[in-house]
């Protein structure tokens, strides 16, 4: 293991996954943190919980389809939602940069109250630190949420079975060249906007075709390709990715080309990959569809027994490779 | 108001509060966030929580007597317990700058597992951001926590009544004084050391002695004096502070004198600060007295109906003085 913190530690992919299963869960020890999903499933005077935590350092802090507060309510509300929990109560931590202009706090804290009102939560509780010029980057924000799990959900990386079908609810890479082309000036014939929203609706409306959901995760840092490593590790299983069926915008495929990414690595902010039952995936698409946050939903992929722990994708001409997790740092504090 | 954010709208003096006033309330508007105590008591499924959330941002994250890593855990336990809430679970954020040494990260986990373990609470989820050099100071450590809130138990800041008695837990300014002399490289005779530690199981002893306490608080930025003019706002009350009874340690006494400093409004991190009706005060002492964060607790002062929302300090010779909250900040990045 390094001897440093490295930027490829804060990736979300490869050494990330290091840092916790190396640094964190040895010390921290519990069942609850060694099941690695999205949010913690907590259980107090018979009430089960879903509780989890998200710190957000995106640079730079506005960008188009949002801004850090928009980003921090939707990451958090997200995280809640994939567990299939209804997300309830927020907490807001700012440490501010001296000197950071009021008129962007008023701004920022605004876009959260909006992203709260439509996700239908509230910040109950919060903190702020100021800090000097220089020990900080302007503005980071953590958000911490709780939500009530429903009976009769159990979502989890690791009930992902042979068989399965993986569907995602839309453009894939938006959220990343977004704020990649915001940093570096880049601007497109057509724009790229951030996907950055709150996805507890639509989840809401897919358990409702079946709450025998078995995997949902969002693709934020790593991608869809470090996701469903993830989802492929944590359940044993193989995944196979289907290439022609991804759904990516023209604009972001050309920005990723030009710029040297590959479209499965880059963020997403209001992407749900969902792996659910191969007879339930016709009527959770149609439902998906419904839904503004899931016109563009397709069904991208199958769960195999197969190479467990690996994803590979299938492409059109006949080929498959392996699509590792993400290794290195592709694209520093995206979120 | 200022147009841009200064050092002073962290202190947790008056900037804070017209910060907090003027930006956040009227946005976020809702009734938990309004009652501006530590933490937010919410209620689902008929059972009551209460949740809190809390950055540091220390300076430096290694100090005598504690780091970054125990005042994370104590901050959020300390919170929770400030409303006689059971501390349950934690959420750890870090945002940590590239090229800060594993060792340290080591450290400071450890060191937040060994409080954790103190004070009986879990580190359920967590995330972890890793920025460009420059871009934070080291490292920031956000933890939100959830607590049970026994039956029978209500304590807030606005139930101080006059006749009350004020006590705390022991000697004042050693943490503020602590990093102080770190950052400085300030040696005295006899060291100073944070008095930093969880305090929910004092509390716990303090409840058994009676559920009726009005106001529990812990006196961090802004310290005593802030966080007394804090309850005085929020009950419309007066309180008068007894300058001799006042524990404050000889070379805490000393550093104060030599930099300037008002041991009153210096950071306190294993402190309480509880007003009891006066007919429990005495057997509250004696309980207190036994645990060992409390060997030198003291009754300091009275709740009065003179002066609402005031504090005053009753000095040794006769004379009075009004103790105003925290104006400016006085020490940065004191936790």
């Amino acid at each position: 293991m390094a001897d440093r913190i490295l930027l490829a530690h804060g990736s979300g992919g490869k050494l990330s996954h290091e840092l916790v299963r190396q640094i964190f869960l040895p010390v921290f020890d519990n069942d609850v943190l060694n099941r690695l999903d999205d949010r913690a499933e907590i259980e107090t005077s018979g009430v089960r919980l879903a509780f989890t935590t998200d710190s957000f350092v995106v640079n730079p802090p506005f960008f188009a389809g949002g801004d850090i507060g928009k980003l921090a309510v939707c990451g958090t509300v997200n995280d809640l939602a994939m567990g299939g929990a209804d997300p309830l109560f927020l907490s807001a931590g700012f440490i501010i940069e001296e000197g950071f202009p009021m008129e962007l706090l008023k701004k920022i804290v605004e876009s959260m109250r909006q992203t709260c009102d439509e996700s239908g939560v509230k910040i109950v509780c919060g903190d702020t630190k100021v800090v000097e010029k220089g020990s900080v980057d302007r503005i980071f924000i953590n958000t911490s949420g709780i939500g009530a799990v429903p009976e009769g959900v159990s979502i989890s990386g690791s009930r992902a079975k042979p068989g399965d079908k993986v569907i995602i609810n839309g453009y894939i890479g938006d959220h990343g060249m977004a704020v990649m082309a915001q940093r570096q000036g880049l601007t497109f014939k057509k724009d790229i906007s951030s996907d950055c929203a709150p996805l507890n609706g639509l989840v809401k409306e897919m358990l409702g075709v079946t709450k025998d959901i078995h995997v949902l995760r969002d693709p934020t840092r790593g991608g869809v390709a470090t996701t469903l490593n993830e989802i492929a590790g944590q359940s044993g299983v193989g995944i196979v990715l289907w290439e022609e069926t991804l759904p990516i915008r023209n604009q972001v495929a050309a920005a990723c080309e030009i710029l040297g990414f590959d479209p499965l690595y880059v963020a997403n902010e209001g992407k749900v990959l969902a792996v659910v039952p191969a007879d339930k995936a016709g009527r959770m698409l149609e439902s998906m569809k419904k839904n503004r946050y899931g016109t563009e939903s397709a069904v991208i992929g199958e769960v195999v027994s197969d190479h467990p722990g690996r994803v590979v994708l299938a492409t059109g001409i006949g080929g498959h490779r392996i699509v590792d997790m993400l290794v290195g740092e592709q694209l520093p504090r995206i979120c």
